[in-house]
């Protein structure tokens, strides 16, 4: 039985699930959690000029799913900062896993692993600077 | 007048220019330099759920300025880590302004700066791994 | 039954443990596993102007952790880049916990949680860069 | 001839100068102007295993530059977050100089350069949150 959210959380998620940047790269939420997200995307159409996935690409799955997973709960938060480490080059489909590592009350840190099957292409590491009431336009 | 490159390296910089996901994104590469790179991307189509451009939108125009500049001379890199901070929204047109900060024999570090008119969008910095002769297939 | 470690590995940790800088500001090391370690300090006399550990001081304590962790086993490494997210003031007693999070043939990605009690008081991120045996003076 | 400071902004630059942390490594500041702040340290006693500067160290050094230019003018900043790329082994007399890259109204952006002489040892860039006075102690 799925978990009933909030009806102003599932419009902020519904939302970002489909922005035009997540379409126009092709991704795919797979599922949302509390406080975790993981997105799919296939590499086709978002080489580099090597023929695997542009850097670029790794890190906008990995940063999607970081929105979704920050984004589950609570207050908004936009990203501050986030960092990527490239360990193997992507190929076929690729799969960003997101879940909370520390949270305080104006920030909170994520890290997301993107995998293709069982080997890590990427690691992430994101920081939310989550928006109080009085901010939000 | 333009300098002239060895053949080998406008292949290289030609290829990256033209990277399926640099144009599926409406990347325009500037200009190219010595250890520098400037690249154009209109945020329209690359929009988050805010309608601003979205934090992989914006990293990847700045992955593809880092990319360009680190592989404007000398032997191939590709990039081992990169970091960004968000500053502002991004809107209209973005440029991506890359240039070296510090190198050794096997690693490099560049700082790239996306910016919007005279407004800093982000500050992105990576670092590149150099693959030497041996290690290229 | 503690297990036992080639002479060489053992050489290296235990050099590591007692580093001139490891022993100036008072760190203590708790145990180390296969990739991974845990490393104690008291934050007396390392605080900043505000009477808290200096930042400097909290990301040694995880930086030692990490070296540790990733020279466990294997060639020896050293660090490329670290990144580090404050979380909360450092108050008493701090103990980091490295764990590694991904590897490949050239480098390594650890993790390294800065605790006091169960509160994280930082969130530390290092590359580690494998030195292979004819790199080595 | 000395630019003129308000007293509380003396008082904090001062305190910081002088904090525990950056006497027991022996920093000393050599300057702090408008943004920008230059700290030297001598390796000596604070060595990693191999007997060079140990990575904390380093990275100590550069913070502590960090925090004296971003808190060189308005309101008191603290640090969420920093990055650090090693570039070569640090012997003898260190020296950091920090200046500004970005700023808004919230979060800063500085880079910090680590040099011996006219190498460069390291590369950092910190991020700080601006503490508006509601919310000071």
């Amino acid at each position: 039985m799925k978990e009933e959210l909030p009806a102003d959380l599932e419009a902020r998620l519904g939302s970002m699930k489909v922005a035009p940047y997540a379409l126009r790269l092709g991704m795919e939420t797979v599922s949302i959690g509390e406080n975790e997200a993981v997105v799919r995307m296939p590499v086709d159409g978002l080489t580099n000029a090597l023929g695997t996935a542009h850097g670029g690409a790794i890190f906008s799955l990995a940063d999607q799913a970081f929105a979704l997973a920050a984004n589950s709960r609570g207050d908004p938060q936009v990203a501050i900062n986030a960092t990527i480490t490239y360990m193997k080059p992507g190929r076929g489909d690729l799969v960003a896993k997101a879940r909370k590592v520390a949270e305080n009350k104006s920030t909170s840190v994520y890290e997301v692993q993107v995998v293709q099957g069982d080997e890590v292409v990427a690691i992430f590491q994101g920081i939310g600077y989550k928006l109080r009431r009085s901010e939000k336009k």
